[in-house]
């Protein structure tokens, strides 16, 4: 090795080494943030806030720091291989992208966010959109005022994206949901006419048996508890690494799949994170790829296993033993799969209109943050293409433009990784069908090896290895598409729904 | 105010937002080992190392910082009030006290300790001491380096002692270990010619029963709720401050008093951290004094409160119906207060043997630390210390110089703080007594409240704002001693046993 390989190399390891801090920083971070949701004491609030602001301000410190600049530069690229190339190549791009950002624009962001949550809570309660609408204005306007900064030749929205989704042209994102909305407008229309799906759990279940039907069903797909827990937190999540990651779920006594579906989706993130390569952890190849990747996985689990046939096949025996319920296989199929086309609620959505739900979304928010319409005329166009996309006009904000968390909550542009996801998912679904032997069958008979080799071997031990084009492009032989989905989709509800 | 005042107030402002920082990195460290002692599943163990160490670095950086520096030598403390000039002398002891200490050193503490505490828990499960002796021996060395830069002047021992009690001379601990072992020796050898007392708890006692009693016990002592928590942990303790502090306890099914006793003991930390001042939060008045004030306030409710009869003549029913038993007051008082001279554990010991435990580890630390004795030497002197001291003599090191976590875990120095605690809550106990009608009537009738607002007069509400020994005599009029401990101990076991 030559001495400028040598010193090549010596900056790389010790620009890894002021990364993993950053990493460090941010998993220290997430602890705090699962605690809070699942853990904490009510009274403990004003002391977290204190202590992830600290990290959260460290976090930008350690990452705009001169040092790791300096080891940018010094890093010898030509002595690397591809993916210690790679992972310069993110660590640059995130350098690049905090240092654009003044930190005093930072600061004013985190403090106007410190209190919108409590602002939204409550204007949301008393369905009270004027309440929010100053708040609203204020973090639009620095949001606008921070895409200038990360990429003032962008679309506001397209310069935001960019923060969850770094790895994938808006355009693919733009052109998926042409396609959906084509297929799926109307698709609900024809699903609404047929009538409602019967269900064979409509009693009262106690979260005790619905815990443990949860815990089956992580058994069943193989969640490895030596890394991992379930917990319940009032909006579910996963956090963790490769070394412990953990799901969080919430029970509906009225509704017991919505319960286990949600568990099932939340265990295809945590696969994500515990299928990372341990030795990378800390570095980009050891973190998960982006927003909308990592929703794929749960997606894949959530839909195109928790909600597939063959599941409710191998599986219904023991969801009627916690229950007490004597569902057929086809009934429960039927029932996990009940479209509500009146439904107002993103997160109560079926898959197939939840799309439509975050179309209006999307279409709101870039119209928002372009500056094409102000905070004010937000509750009208989201009513008016709710109208349009699926029939149905809110009666009151609180079950429309008010009832997300995630604009007073640091995530604005960030709706349409859900249906990337989502599409992925069918995407690699449809992939994995053609490698593997008679899916379904695994599926039934709870083989998930093969299933998890696949997505590991595909997706899962990159980390961040790849940009999101690439990575579908190489698992799937295939451009990221609405394709797999529509005919997954198209198949899958006129079948259920005899069409 | 002048211009020099303002630039001074400035200055201070300033000084408390950057430790404010260095507080909040140790507070998330904090739920950091919270989590992996009662949630984190085994497998996230290597993530969770290098979080911590992470922070612990951090840390470090933060409190030796340059501009923390400059921030001290600018504050004008002429324009400060004496609450605020205590903030200030605070920081600058802990600043100056990491400054001393080169930071490849405190690297290296931090590599040796990393691996040292499964050294340990493997030597001890082997009862094997040479396999720990090569990593002992690092680090005695090690903290004997770092005694030489802490202050050279000093005993090693002496200058180690100061990380856990800055504010007490030692000679203060010292008088008081030659005033215990002169009253405690021949007391214990009395108590074993007396013969054992009996229990009426002697079934075996299920967790869950255990858990609600523990939990009834927190109601009664007045334990806030929606400020705390109560889990269990291999190790018992407490963590957290003003907003959220955590109780964790642990079971033995064969004796429900262990459990009890822990819980209530953890409780009096809990409610010292509960009881700074809120609006002090991250800054030195607003965190708790030494170990050893700590550990009075855990003392008080553990021994003054939990080991008294009028707390059982108020609790003995509630304990009889989780368990079922049939204990009177009497009974059960005398069984939590039975004196085991033959027990060689020194976490299983009673409210008398316990100090002789530390004070031959108090002995062995001082001649380790001091450089009279080499590691080889260590299992002989405590072996000899125990029969000096007890009257007996383990047969095994791992129930002599091998049973204690804390060499492995980098507190040294630090058992006597255990003993300190145990006589301060005596003296509080009979300051309290002085000044509050009826003691004894309030804690039967579970009428804490007034005991609540005594402690917290006397000592949460003040922060670190004191030296021990000035805390001590504004509450209690005295120096601190083993006087009330000597009274108190005494009377009590003359009384139980007959004597």
């Amino acid at each position: 090795m030559s001495t400028t390989d040598a010193a090549g190399g010596d900056a790389y390891d010790a620009l890894l080494d002021r990364y993993r801090r950053v990493s460090n920083v941010r998993h220290a971070d997430g602890i705090l943030m699962w605690d809070q949701q699942t853990k904490m004491p009510a009274g403990g609030t004003p002391a977290r806030a204190e202590q992830r602001s600290t990290l959260s301000s460290l976090e930008h410190d350690l990452l705009t720091d001169g040092e790791l600049g300096r080891l940018l530069e010094a890093v010898d690229e030509g002595g690397l291989d591809d993916a210690e190339r790679a992972a310069v190549a993110e660590i640059r791009r995130q350098h690049e992208r905090a240092d654009r950002v003044p930190d005093e624009l930072v600061a004013d962001i985190a403090r106007i966010e410190s209190s919108a949550h409590e602002t939204w809570v409550e204007a949301k309660a008393d369905d009270d959109f004027d309440a929010l609408a100053p708040t609203l204005e204020r973090i639009v306007d620095r949001y606008r005022e921070r895409a200038d900064h990360l990429d003032s030749g962008k679309h506001p929205f397209e310069a935001i994206y960019g923060d969850s989704e770094p790895f994938l042209p808006i355009s693919t994102v733009e052109e998926i949901f042409e396609d959906l909305k084509a297929t799926l407008v109307p698709l609900v229309e024809e699903i609404r006419a047929a009538g409602e799906l019967p269900t064979p759990f409509d009693g009262t279940y106690d979260e005790r048996s619905q815990l443990a039907l949860s815990e089956d069903a992580l058994d069943r797909v193989g969640y490895d508890w030596t890394r991992g827990r379930l917990d319940t937190a009032a909006h579910p999540f996963t956090f963790g690494n490769q070394f412990d990651c953990r799901v969080t779920t919430r029970f509906d006594e009225s509704d017991p799949l919505a319960g286990l579906t949600s568990t099932v989706h939340e265990f295809g993130h945590a696969t994500y994170n515990l299928g990372l390569p341990r030795e990378r952890y800390g570095t980009p190849l050891g973190e998960s790829g982006s927003h909308g990747v990592h929703e794929s996985q749960s997606r894949f689990f959530e839909n195109h296993v928790g909600r597939s046939k063959p599941f409710w096949e191998g599986f219904v025996d023991t969801a009627n033993d916690r229950l007490g319920s004597g569902a057929s296989a086809e009934a429960a199929y039927a029932a996990v799969n009940r479209v509500k086309p009146d439904n107002r609620i993103r997160v109560e959505a079926d898959e197939l209109t939840y799309h439509l739900h975050i179309l209006v979304r999307f279409e709101t928010e870039k119209a928002l943050l372009g500056g094409d319409i102000e905070v004010s005329e937000v509750p009208a166009m989201w009513n008016d293409k709710m109208e349009e996309y699926l029939g149905v006009r809110p009666e009151t904000d609180s079950e429309g433009c008010l009832q997300d968390i995630h604009w007073t909550a640091g995530y604005l542009a960030a709706f349409q990784n859900y249906t990337v996801g989502s599409v992925l998912a069918a995407q690699l679904d449809a992939a994995m069908r053609e490698e593997l032997d008679d899916v379904d069958a695994l599926i039934r008979d709870g083989e998930f090896g093969p299933v998890h080799e696949w997505l590991s071997e595909n997706v899962h031990r990159h980390g961040r290895r790849y940009p999101t084009d690439e990575l579908v492009a190489e698992a799937t032989g295939e451009p990221l598409s609405a394709d797999a989905f529509r005919e997954y989709a198209t198949a899958k509800f006129e079948s259920l729904y005899g069409l």
